[in-house]
C-alpha cells in the first residue's frame, strides 16, 4: 500500500521557471549533436552522462527523499524542451522518471524511501521493462520470491540502464506481477536489437532473464492484486510522456521549419514576392500547420492539470475522476500525434528543395514523429474518445488507456 | 478621452456562475421556439423581450454604474450558452453589448455615464451600424456637429434596436467618426432586408440615414483621431463574439448529433452490434468531432482571458501586447469556424438519414454556421497567423482584426 | 429467368448526344424553378410532366421494344445533367429507370415485353417501394399468387407514381419477393409523409398496402430464388445512380459558385487585388475544390463503363466479375459523396456572404447533399474498398453493395 | 525547325505489354537491392547498367531510326513500374527520356536522326543540365558557335551520363539557348554533391563548364527563338515524368504497407478480432488510403493520354490545345504528390510499429516522397487550376507548367 510520502508540494519543490533552466543547457547540449547522432543510431553513452550529470534525474523524486521534487507540469515542460531537442534522449529521460513514478504509486513506503534514495545516491537510471503485452517472462513462485524466465522486448531505456522496472506473468495468478531490478543481477541480459528508422538512440532492447531471483522486497505489485484508481494512473503518466514527446516533436520541427524559410527559403519565381516569407502560401500553409502545433500544446498543458490534480486526490481518487484524466490525455494524444507528423512532413513544402540536404537533417523529425507514434493505435484513442462522448463510458484501465 | 471607469472588479461583480444561472431559462426558452423561428425567419419581438426581462442586458455595464458587471470570460460564456439554444438571437444579444464596450472604449467618462445609465433606466437595446467596408453613410460638418446622409448595411441587430452605434465616412478628415445615435431619431429608417439561408433572425437590417443631425456629444470617436492600442481591442472584443458564437454553435450541433445518434439512430444492418452507439465507425466519428470542438472551446477561452488581461491593462496597453490578443483570437477564430462547420455537417453522417427530417431542424446548425461564418474570410486569419510565425508581425488593426 | 431481349445494342439506340440533347432544354426548365419549389417542397406535379413529355422515360427501354435504347453511360450522363439542375427530379428521374432494369434483369421475357411496352403505350412513371431494410410488408400465400399487407417506407418517387417495383417479405421463404404493380391497384395508399430538409421533391412517400392481390404474372423474382450474379447488378445500378447524382450536386454548386465568384464576390480588402478572382486564396481553394469534382466524375464514368461491360457480359457474368464492378462503384461513391458536401459547402467561403442571401438558393446544393449521401453509410464503403485491399474479398453482394 | 518524323505509330511499335514485359525483370532486379542502395546512397553505376542492358533506352526513340517506338502512354507504364521499385532509378531512366524527347522537339530532322541513331549506336545514357532557375551557366558568341562558362546544379542523372542536354543563358538575347554536349567535353565536369534524405541516387549533381565550346550544330533552340506550342509540351513530358513517379511511389508504398499488414501485423488487443487484416479500423483507413491511389492513376493515365493525342497534333497544337494538356497535368500532379506522401506516411499505422524496423526500409518511399514533390510547389499547380476554373486561363508556359 502506497504512503503519504508521495508527491508532497514542500516549499522547497524546485519551480518551472528554475527546472527549465537546469534543462536549458542540457537541450542545447543534446541539439549539438543530435543530427550525427540519428545518423549514426546505436546508445548514446555520453548524452547519458549529461543527463546524469544535470541533476534532472533527481527531478521527481520528493524532496522529502532528497529529490528537487517536481511537480508533473514541471516535469513535462522539462521532458517537452529536451524533446525539442532529442526526441530520443528526451524518451528515455521520460521513461526515466515513469519508473520513479511506478515505485511512487505501487510501492511501500520502505521501498519509495529505499528505492527512490538509493536512485540519488547512486545517480541511478532507471529503464522499463514493462511491455505488457509481451508474455515471455514467466514468475514462478520461489521460497524467497520468485524465479524469472523468460525475454521482455522493446524495453525502452535498458540498454545503460541501472535499474529496471518489470512485469512478469504469473500462470498461479493468471495475473502479472511488477517488480524492479539492478541491471547487473546475474541472469538479466539486455540485448540491443532496436534498429527502427527513427527514435534511434531509445536504448530499447530487449531483456532475457535466465532463472534470476526476485526478492519479495523488490515486487511493488504481488500477481493478482487489484490496482487503486490511483495506481493506474501510472498509464496516464506514460501515455502523457508521449503527449509530451510529441509535442516536442512537433515544436521543434515547427521552430526548425519557420527558421529555414526565413533564412534559407527562396521565393518561388511566380510568387511576385522578392521572400519566400512573403509568398501568401506560404504564410497561409505555416498558419495551418501553426494550428495544429498550438491545440496540442494547449491541450497536453491541460491534460497535465488534470493528472496533477487526480495525483493530489491522493488515494481517494474514484474511478471517474481517473476516466476524466484519461480522456483529457486521449485528447491530447490524438492532437499531437497529428501535429507531430503534420508539420514535419509538410514543413519541406516551406522550406523547399534545399531543406533536404543531407547536412540539415530536418527529416529525422518526421521519422522521429512515425516511429514513436506507433506506440498504440491512435484509433483507439479516437474511439474511446467518441464513446465517452456518446455514452459517458471511460477508457477502461489499460496499459495504454 | 476614456476614463477610469472602465471595467473595475468590484466585488460586487457577478460571477459565472451566476450569470449562467441568469442565462440558463433563458436559453432554454429560446431552445424552445428555436426551430420554429428558424423556419420563419424575421423579426423575433417576443424573444428580445425575454432577453430584455432576464436582466442580462446589463451583464457588462460596470456596477459602478448599476450593471452587473460582468468580466469578459462571464460575458462571453453566457453568450455561447445562448448561441447553443439560438445563434441568431445570440448574436443580437452579443453585438448589444458590443455596442456597450464600444461607448466604453471610445467614449468620455461623460458619455459613459450617461450612455450606459441610460441603457439601464429604458432597458434599451443596442444595435450595431458599423460595418467599416461600407462608405455610403457621409457625415459633413454643421455648426452643431454633423449631418449624416446615406445607408449602412449588414447592420446587425438594427431591426428592434432603441439605440445604435455607426460609423460614418468624412471627406474632410478621409477617414470615419463613430456615433451612437437613438434609433428613433428623425430621418433614421431601419429596413428589414436581411434574407440569408442562416442566422434568420440576426436583425440585420439597412439602415437609412437622411439628413440626420449628430450632436458632438453623441460622437464616441471623431473623425482622425488614431485610436489607441487599447481602443482597437473593440474589434477583438467583435471577433470574440464571432468565436463564441461559432464555438456555441459547434457545440449545440455536437449534443444534438450525440443525443440523436444515442437515442434514435438505427445500427447499420452490417454493423454487427445492437445500437448505433456500438458501432465502431460511429464511435471513431464521433472522437474525431469531438477534437474538432474541444480545442476550440479550449482556445477560445484562452484568448478571452488574454483579451481580459489587455483590458485590465489599460491605457498602458502597448501595441505588442495587443498583437498578442489579436493572435490568440484569429487561433480560435479558425479552430472555431472550422469546428462550427465540420460538426454542423457531418452530424448526419452519424445520426443517419432519419436525422433530416424537417421536425427535428438540425440542418439549422450547418445553417447558421454556415452564413455567420463568412463575416470576414478564414484564409486571412490563416494568412496573419502564418506570417506572424514567420516573421512576429502583428495582424494590423483593421475593423476585422 | 430473364430473356437474350436485355439491352441490344441496336444502330438504332440514341446516341449520348442525341440524349443530351433532348435533356438540355428539360435540365433548362427544371433550373427555371428549382430554387422556388425547393423552398416549397411537396410534389412536383408539373415537372413530373414536362419529364414525361420529353420522352425520357423510354431512354433505357430497348429498341426492340420499341424505348431509346440508350447504354447505361449515356443514360447516367443524362441523369447527371438533370441532377445539376435538380437533384430531386432527377432522382425521380433516375428511380424510375432504376424499375425498368429491374424488370430487364428479373423479369421473363413476356414480363419485359409486357411491362416495357405498356410502360411506352402509357407513358408511365415507375416508383420504388423495394426498401430492403423494411420487412413491414408481408405476402402471404393465395391460389392466385399473393395477399400484400403492411407499408414500405421511404419509398422514391412513389408519390405519383403510375407502376410501383416493390419487395415483401415472406414468411414461409424466410425471403423476400419481388413484384410490380399499378400504383391505382385497390388497396394501395401512398401517403405524402417525406419532409425532409433537402431533396424535397423526390415523391418519397410510405406506401400501404391492404389486402392487396398479387398475381403470379406481376412477380418478378419468387420468395427464395437466388438471384444470379447478373441479377445483383441491380444494386450496382442504384448505386450509380447515387454516385452520377452526387457528381450532379458536386458540378451545379461548382458551377453556381465559381459563377458568383466571377460576377458577383467582392475582393477582400486586404488582398491587394481588384477583383475576387485574382485573390490567391480564392484561386487555390477552387483549385481544390476542383480536384474533389474532378476524380468523381472521372471514377464515375469509369465505374459506368465497367457496369456496361458487365452487363454485356449477360448471365455468363461470374461472381469475381460482378465484385469488380462493386469496387468500381463504391471508389466513385466515396469520392463523389465527399466532392458534393464539400463543394456545396466550401463555395461560400470563396462566393463570400452576399451569396447567401434567400433569393439565390445556394444552400440548396448542400442541403440536397446532405441529405442524399445518407442513403447507405459512406464508412462501410470505405470498409469494403479496404478489405477488398487486403485480402480479395468482395463486397457481398446486399442491397445497398 | 522540328520534322515530320516525329513520333510516328508504326506498326512494329512496341505494345505496352512488351514494354512491360522488358522492363518486369529490370523492375525485380532493381528492387532486390533497393533497400541497401537506399542506405548506401551514392552512385548506382551496376544499376544504370542493367538499365543500359535492358534495351530500354531505346524504348522513346521512334522505329524509324531503330529505336522501339513506344508511344507516351506505354513509357509512362514503364517508367511507373520502375519507380515502384526504385524511384531514383526510375527517375535517371525518365529523365533520359525526357532529353531524347527534347531532340524530338526542338532539333531539326538532322539533329534527331544523327543524335538519336548515335544513342541508339553508343548506347547513351542522357542526363539532364536544363534547371531553369539556375542562370549561372552563360553562353557568348563565338565563330563556331558559343562558349559556355559556368554552373548548372540539381543536374539529375548528370553523374555517369554520357551525354547531356542543358540550358545556358546569352546576354545579348536576355534568353536562354538550348543545346547538347558530350559529357566528356573538354571543360565539362561533374561534381556529385547531391546529398538529400531521398531520392539518393538520382545522380543529380552539378555540372561545371569552363570555356567549353558548343558547335551551332549541337545548338537544339537558339537563343531568344520563340518555342512552338508543340516544343513546350517538353515542359509537360517532364511534369508527366513526375507524375508517373509520383505514382509509382504511392502505389509501391500501397503494397508494401498492405503486404505487411496482411503478413506481419498483430492484431490490436483491444480489437476483438483474430487477425489485423479484420480490424474495422485497418480495413476502414486502408479503403481510404486506396482512394488517394486510384484517382492519382485515373489522372495520370488521363493526363498521360492527352499528352499524347496533343503531340499527335504536330505542329497544328494550338495555345488552347496545349492549355488543355497542362490542366490535366496539374490535376494529376496535385493528386500524385498527395497521395505518394499520405500512403507512404500512414502505411505505418496499420503495418504497426514492427515495421519501422530498419530491415524493412519502409520509410524510403516517405523520404523519396518528400524529397522529389518539392520539384516546384503544389500550391501554385493549384493555383493554375482554380485560377483556369474562375477565369479559363491556361497555365502560362514556364519550365515548371
Amino acid at each position: 500500500m502506497s504512503s503519504v510520502l508521495h508527491f508532497p508540494s514542500t516549499p522547497a519543490s524546485i519551480s518551472t521557471a528554475d527546472a527549465l533552466a537546469l534543462a536549458e543547457p542540457l537541450a542545447r547540449q543534446l541539439a549539438d549533436t543530435a543530427i550525427a547522432r540519428d545518423q549514426a543510431g546505436g546508445h548514446a553513452a555520453a548524452q547519458r552522462e549529461l543527463i546524469r550529470d544535470s541533476g534532472l534525474l533527481a527531478l521527481t523524486v520528493p524532496t522529502a527523499l532528497g529529490g528537487l521534487g517536481a511537480s508533473w507540469p514541471t516535469f513535462y515542460r522539462v521532458l517537452r524542451r529536451l524533446a525539442q531537442a532529442d526526441s530520443a534522449l528526451a524518451h528515455v529521460f521520460g521513461f526515466h522518471h515513469l519508473q520513479l513514478a511506478s515505485v511512487q504509486l505501487y510501492g511501500t513506503a520502505e521501498q519509495q524511501r529505499r528505492l527512490l534514495g538509493d536512485t540519488l545516491r547512486h545517480r541511478w537510471f532507471w529503464g522499463n521493462a514493462l511491455n505488457p503485452l509481451d508474455r515471455r517472462l514467466r514468475a514462478v513462485d520461489t521460497p524467497q520470491g520468485y524465479r524469472l524466465d523468460g525475454v521482455k522486448s522493446f524495453a525502452s531505456g535498458s540498454v545503460g540502464a541501472d535499474m529496471l522496472t518489470f512485469s512478469a506473468w504469473h500462470d498461479g495468478a493468471q495475473a502479472a506481477l511488477i517488480g524492479v531490478l539492478r541491471a547487473d543481477t546475474p541472469g538479466v541480459a539486455v540485448q540491443t536489437d532496436w534498429d527502427a528508422f527513427g527514435q534511434k538512440q531509445t536504448d530499447s532492447g530487449t531483456v532475457a532473464f535466465d532463472a534470476v531471483a526476485l526478492a519479495l522486497a523488490d515486487v511493488l505489485q504481488p500477481p493478482g492484486r487489484v490496482p487503486t484508481p490511483r495506481a493506474t494512473l501510472r498509464q496516464q503518466i506514460a501515455q502523457l510522456i508521449l503527449v509530451h514527446l510529441y509535442v516536442g516533436i512537433a515544436q521543434g520541427a515547427l521552430q526548425a521549419g519557420l527558421g529555414f524559410t526565413r533564412d534559407d527559403a527562396r521565393p518561388w519565381f511566380q510568387s511576385g514576392v522578392a521572400a519566400a516569407v512573403d509568398d501568401p502560401y506560404v504564410q497561409h500553409r505555416w498558419g495551418d500547420l501553426w494550428l495544429q502545433v498550438r491545440p496540442a500544446e494547449v491541450l497536453a498543458d491541460a491534460a497535465t492539470i488534470a493528472l496533477q490534480q487526480a495525483l493530489d486526490r491522493g488515494e481517494a481518487l474514484t474511478f471517474d475522476e481517473r476516466g476524466e484524466v484519461a480522456i483529457a490525455v486521449a485528447e491530447a494524444k490524438v492532437l499531437a500525434h497529428r501535429a507531430a507528423l503534420s508539420v514535419s512532413s509538410q514543413l519541406f513544402e516551406l522550406a523547399g528543395a534545399r531543406a533536404t540536404s543531407g547536412r540539415y537533417g530536418l527529416d529525422r523529425f518526421w521519422r522521429n514523429a512515425r516511429v514513436h507514434t506507433l506506440h498504440d493505435p491512435v484509433d483507439y484513442k479516437l474511439r474511446d474518445l467518441g464513446r465517452h462522448a456518446l455514452t459517458g463510458a471511460w477508457p477502461e484501465p489499460t496499459p495504454y488507456s
